[in-house]
Parts: C-alpha cells; sequence; structure tokens
C-alpha cells in the first residue's frame, strides 16, 4: 500500500485542520503514515452521555475522521474523500482520560477503501490503553 | 409495543438532559413517544468537516441518541440503556439549516431492541426534508 | 428512480437463473419491479442450523441477492452489479414454510446504490408473515 | 478468554454436525480452540453467483458459524448461543479453490460477545491466501 500523492501528508494536516468540529471536540491528529492514521482526544465533561462517559457518536467521530484520513493517504493528488458507511460495535464504557482512535487500511480500491479502527481508552499517565469500540468503515475516493 | 413504564417520557427527558454532549452540540428532544424518538439539531459551523457539511460523527450522534431513547421508551422501570453496536449509511452530504433523527423500534426484546434512525436536512423555512443518512441499532436494557 | 435499461427486468431473470446457488437452495424470483426484487425460498430441512432453523447464512443469501437486482434494476445497459457490504440484523428465530426477501432501494447513485431488505417467515398457507431479519446494504455498479 | 465449559470442544463439534446447510455446502470444521474457530469450504460450482464465484451469502454462512461457535468456546455449560447480527464487507472476488473462514473473539461478555471474521480464498495447492471478506458479528448467549 503505497502513497500516489507525495504530499499526502500535509493534505491529510491541511483538511483535519478543516473540520471544525475537531476543534469543538479538542481532538488532535497525532499519527499520519500511509495506510494508518491516529486521532487522539482527550476527556472532556461536555462530550458526555447520560452516564458521563464518551458519548458513542463522539467515539465514532474520531474514528469516522481516523477511517477517512487513513484512506486519504493511499488516494491520487486531486482526490476528495468521503465516508460511505460504518459500522460501531462498542465494547466497554468509554471512559478514561484520553481516547485514541487507530484507523488501519484493510483493502484499497481505486474506488473504495475499506478501513477498520480500534478506539482504545488510557486512564491517568501510565494507564492500559482499554479497547472501548471498533468500526469497520467503508470510504470513496471522488476524483475531481 | 406498549410501554411497560408509565414514566417513560419524564425519564427520556431527564436521561436526555444529563447528556452534556447535545448541550454542546445545540440538539433538542423534539418528539417523545412509545418506540419512536426524533431529536433535531440546528446547522452550527463548529460541527462541520471539510467541506463544510455536517460531521458524519455528528449525524450519528443524533441518530444514536434517538435510537437509544427510542427503545428505552418500552423498557421497564429501573432499566439502562446502552448502545450495543450500529450501522449507518451517509446517503447524500449533510448539509442544510436543520437536522432531525427520527428513530423507530423495529423489534423490542426483553434483552435486545433493533431500532432504525432516519437523519433529514432541511434548507430554509420550507425546504423539503432530504434524507441523509440511515441507521441500524441494536440496543441493549441493562435492569438494575 | 425510473429504469435507464428497458431490459431490466429480463436481465435480472437472466442474472438470476445464472445464480447456480439459488437453484441448490430451491429459491425462486417472484417479482421484478423497478427499486423492488421479492425472492422467496421453501424451507427444507437441508438449509438448517443447529435448532432446525434457517441458517442466519442462508437468509443472507437471499436478502442480498434480492437488494443487488433491486439495484441492478435501476443501472444502466452494460453494467455489472456487486455487493460492497451488508449489515443483517437477526430479529427472531427463521421458522417456518415460506421465507420471503422484499428489498427496496433507498438511495440511487450513478456508482453506489443503498438497499434496504426484510426477510419475513410464514408458517401454513394462511399464517402471517413475521419479520425475521433485516438489511441494510451498500451496492455498486460497474460499467463495462 | 478462559472456557468455562471444559467440554467446550466437543460441544461445537456436536453442535456443527446438527448444522444441516454445513453438510449441503461441503463445509468442514478445521480448527476448534478456545476464542478461535477455522471452517473451510472446497470451491463448488452449485455455490455461485452469475459470474462463477462464490456467492457473497454462502461466504456469510461460513463466516456467520465460525463466529457463532468462537464466542460459543467460551460460554458456560448450558449455553445456546444465537448471532445478533453481523456485517460483512466483500472485498475481492470470491474465486479460488478453497475458502477458509478464521473467527476470533474481540470481546467476550456474560451475554454478548463480538467476533471478528476474515474469509480468505487459495488457488491451487501452493496458492497465497488472499483475504476476499471480513465479518463483525455480535452473537448472544442464551442460558436455559
Amino acid at each position: 500500500m503505497q502513497p500516489l500523492n507525495p504530499a499526502f501528508a500535509d493534505e491529510v494536516r491541511s483538511s483535519f485542520s478543516a473540520q471544525s468540529v475537531m476543534t469543538l471536540l479538542g481532538a488532535r491528529l497525532s499519527k499520519v503514515q500511509p495506510a494508518q492514521i491516529v486521532i487522539e482526544l482527550p476527556y472532556r465533561p461536555e462530550l458526555t452521555q447520560q452516564h458521563g462517559y464518551l458519548h458513542a457518536g463522539i467515539v465514532t467521530t474520531i474514528a469516522d475522521s481516523a477511517c477517512g484520513y487513513a484512506a486519504y493517504t493511499l488516494m491520487p493528488p486531486n482526490s476528495q474523500v468521503l465516508s460511505v458507511e460504518f459500522k460501531v460495535n462498542l465494547l466497554r464504557p468509554a471512559k478514561g482520560d484520553l481516547f485514541r482512535a487507530q484507523a488501519d487500511v484493510i483493502k484499497a480500491g481505486k474506488t473504495l477503501t475499506v478501513v477498520r479502527a480500534d478506539v482504545t481508552a488510557t486512564t491517568g499517565l501510565n494507564g492500559n490503553a482499554i479497547l472501548v469500540a471498533t468500526m469497520l468503515a467503508t470510504i470513496i475516493c471522488i476524483r475531481s
């Protein structure tokens, strides 16, 4: 899985910066590699559901952006990336201080790319990363 | 599909109020009926992805809460509601002034309930509601 | 949702006949309309799982073919149809004498089409159709 | 992930033998370990779709049984196993001489277990295993 766009990392960073919702949530792009993206999100009480855990939709938001950008790293120049669909299994309550969505491309295609993302939660500075959700997503490349 | 909890509407409203993320997004609960919930979210530029449309994760956030609470309307007193998993198809760009997630229970069970949600976007005061996403979700009832 | 191929019904029937697995299972195409397909499958003990019900994979097989052909009814001449992905919720045990998968297109696109299928089971000649499964599928059009 | 039922392997084999559809398809159980199951299926022209490849529903049938039994290896005695739902991405045409569905438990719970399965195709005796599909499934344990 080789990048077709030598500027892929810059384009991912620039597109991520243009996602206003990432700023609202406080998410940051922490790894950009061919076929792999990591997005991190520190816990904030404003992001929670009724039990004080991170809302499943917010878990999904960082996983979806990670999947889209992991696919984007392999797309040719002048492509646009869009999510077609995804499925998420919520495995454990999303509680912790730091959430980390790592997306890896499973199958890259000219039009469609399939990506998996795992979201972990870590409590404290030395806590173990606990798997809280997993996503399986289909991403489309739109050539302009 | 009859409610087992006469106070279901109050409990849904009270739980929704406890979801801090709904306040952050600006979402409101606009309909609470047995087996059906509607959540509305006005467009805000802070909620967008790189093309200025509502981020798929935010579309998912209101759809997921709508599905969970639609299931919750049918649960017995002293239940807790959790999302097990969901799949979302993003059908069209989520652009518009007002987004509306309507969730309807397809099959209610003692432990698991399956719910479908459609998310529409409307532009202007008299615009048509355009279907932008559909969710199929599995929700679990935890008895305490 | 208007057919682009005046011969759509013939092409669906001819492609269905070429699916050897439909003959092995004993499935038949019972309705072919623009954006809608119905496939029927009578119960046979050879198709069951360990409790004597229709295996979830066989439920899926008729639902998937129904979804693919529902999308195919709307594709231009000289297209090929392939399933990209699907999600199935198994709602009740698949027991009965006759199973019926009805697929309806939700959103038709040039490249991708999203289709929903419901599978019902009927017992006896006058039994009610019970919903046993629902599928949400993404289908791709390959132009040759 | 430790087995709670010392007879888990015998119970999986016995339940698999009771799935008549596995005999119809010609599938065999080739690995039974705690949290992991492999099912193999040799190619047969009776199992194909219109292009001569294995039908996506048949790919799903072996993946679903593999997921269910992988979850079953970790369930206590006197449990019944049922699929709640699954999502499958069809990654490449299912062509080859031998198909192999390997399921691994991601998260085992008292009620629900989440399992992933990969299905590969191999051509010839020394061919590489090509990933043709991936499933993410939710399985329920019914205690009797």
